[in-house]
């Protein structure tokens, strides 16, 4: 029996929250390092690491780590609790031709943390080469001068190159205990979202749309490409390291296609209503950049109408899991919708 | 009985070449594209992998993609034909927890293909973020105007973070034929050699070494990342492809170290003496940004020897391997140092 979650003992979501930071700080500390990899034969240049570290450690709301590992302690719960027993799971991967040694042990575990620090190392490049002055070209991230001002535009590129090169090689570590079926799913999942079809594709939507109009159609699906395509593969992810029942993955992937879609209208809400200072990053760059947003589509109380409905999506799909306990999941999307940077 | 190599026919090296060159052509042409991959539940943005495509299709040497299906071959043909018959792999691939329905098979034939163009993905998006006006500020690529010039900065930027993506993508593709336990270590090559401590690296300490004075030493360490990771992992994706003995492992290793810097050299030397006709991009542009390079360590004629020297070391490490018939990888590593552009 898994003692990690209980449903009958109350959440304390800030509480499996500050656990669940702290534990990622550190790993993003210890693998975003010059003597990162005890396996890697030499190191980093220590100028390129210095860059890298800047853009990933100290800041950021770490969403995309907290869905990963959420999503995985929602259905590693989900075996151990009911209708879907460990041994069960052992002969579904030995049928796929994997090798499972680690389910509900510690080596998932460590797969769930690379996981959710793989996916921040995507964020955090996207936000270094976004904020590039041929991009957005921002100067304020995070409360911080971005990247290439601090360290050169080159150094920007590079960095922001190397993370995402990093990210693939979490996932991917050598030795064993490590399944191969679960790092190859982790890998096709993380570059999908990342790619042309998926975050890369939706900036590029972005960029060719300042200035036109867009239907609501268009802005959802540059908006599903540039934003919930990583979110969602956040949650898709969480769940391939813990493997989930088919039934809870399709509803997995609706959970997390509603919070992708939340989050950006939520991000369109606040760009028009909170200062440069609470959000870490400039305010009012959609108008002044002349971005088509959902505010500027449906008007402020339009835009926050649709958040909320989103907000319902979102936990119906939790609902349809059939996972023991989605409190965290839960919570984590009550989060999205009120947040206030 | 493998028949694609005949130990006893002569080699018909040009042939191979062109049959292979073909094959990659295709492969890119279908794979990089907007209806690329019928699994891919949307479609990239239009704009986006028009870039993609300019920066990838028609042009290049296409040496990395070679030495995948070179070393592949090689490696493959030691198994059927002596002393490391299929069966042995079989037993070996499923007691380290993988399934393997396709040794020597097509599908095997299929994903040395996949890691051939993902290794040029890497390869065209590293020339696409180099040649930016914050890198080298380059205008001619592979005769063509370069992707900045072409598409503008910010599409250049996207389409080489996409470019790098779609390599892993194109790694990890669906399908129970597939064996997991390759794919994954593919990932791992590639991102190691594409990252902090391999290419990205190498171009990190390349900016940083600006109008210094290098040792041999550094010079030598600079562009083992920069260009030797990327061209020893080509080498060693192949074999990954076929799997290799642990010997011919080792000495395909140092094959790879071995023409990954010969090819450097060469490099360094065909700048002061080609056109940049000849090259296809900018000629002596080294000297221009006083970059430290071996001509300007060694002199002319030392960088010429050194790059015989290379030549032999890569010649005796084929040799090394045990492999039946090495001559393709021979005939890649002669082109390596007698190459004009």
């Amino acid at each position: 029996m898994d003692t990690r979650v209980n449903p009958t003992a109350p959440l304390d979501l800030n509480g499996w929250m500050a656990t669940q930071l702290d534990r990622v700080e550190c790993a993003l500390n210890q693998w975003v390092s010059v003597d990162a990899s005890t396996d890697l034969e030499h190191h980093a240049p220590v100028d390129l690491m210095a860059a890298m570290r800047y853009a990933v450690l100290d800041g950021g709301k770490r969403l995309r780590p907290l869905l990963v590992l959420a999503t995985f302690e929602a259905v590693s719960s989900g075996w151990v609790n009911d209708d879907f027993p460990v041994e069960k799971w052992r002969d579904e991967i030995a049928r796929r031709g994997g090798a499972d040694p680690d389910v509900g042990d510690q080596t998932s575990v460590e797969t769930a943390l690379r996981a959710a620090c793989a996916v921040e190392l995507i964020h955090a490049y996207s936000l270094v080469h976004d904020d590039m002055p041929c991009m957005d070209n921002d100067v304020l991230r995070r409360g911080k001068p971005t990247v290439h001002v601090q360290f050169g535009e080159a150094s920007a590129l590079l960095a922001g190159d190397a993370l995402q090169a990093l990210a693939f090689e979490l996932l991917t570590p050598d030795g064993a205990r490590f399944n191969p079926v679960r790092q190859a799913l982790l890998c096709r999942l993380l570059a999908r979202a990342a790619g042309c079809a998926g975050m890369a594709g939706g900036q590029a939507i972005d960029l060719a749309s300042v200035g036109l109009q867009l239907t609501e159609d268009q802005l959802r699906e540059m908006h599903r490409l540039k934003t919930g395509a990583l979110l969602q593969a956040s949650v898709m992810m969480g769940a391939a390291c813990g493997e989930a029942t088919p039934v809870a993955r399709a509803a997995l992937q609706s959970f997390g296609a509603a919070i992708g879609l939340a989050f950006q209208v939520v991000d369109d809400i606040l760009d028009v209503t909170a200062d440069s200072c609470t959000l870490g990053k400039t305010a009012g760059k959609d108008a002044q950049h002349d971005k088509p947003t959902y505010v500027s589509l449906m008007g402020l109380s339009g835009a926050r109408a649709y958040a909320q409905t989103l907000h319902q999506e979102a936990l119906r799909a939790l609902a349809d899991t059939g996972l023991a306990d989605t409190r965290i999941l839960q919570g984590l999307a009550d989060m999205v919708v009120q947040r206030s940077n």
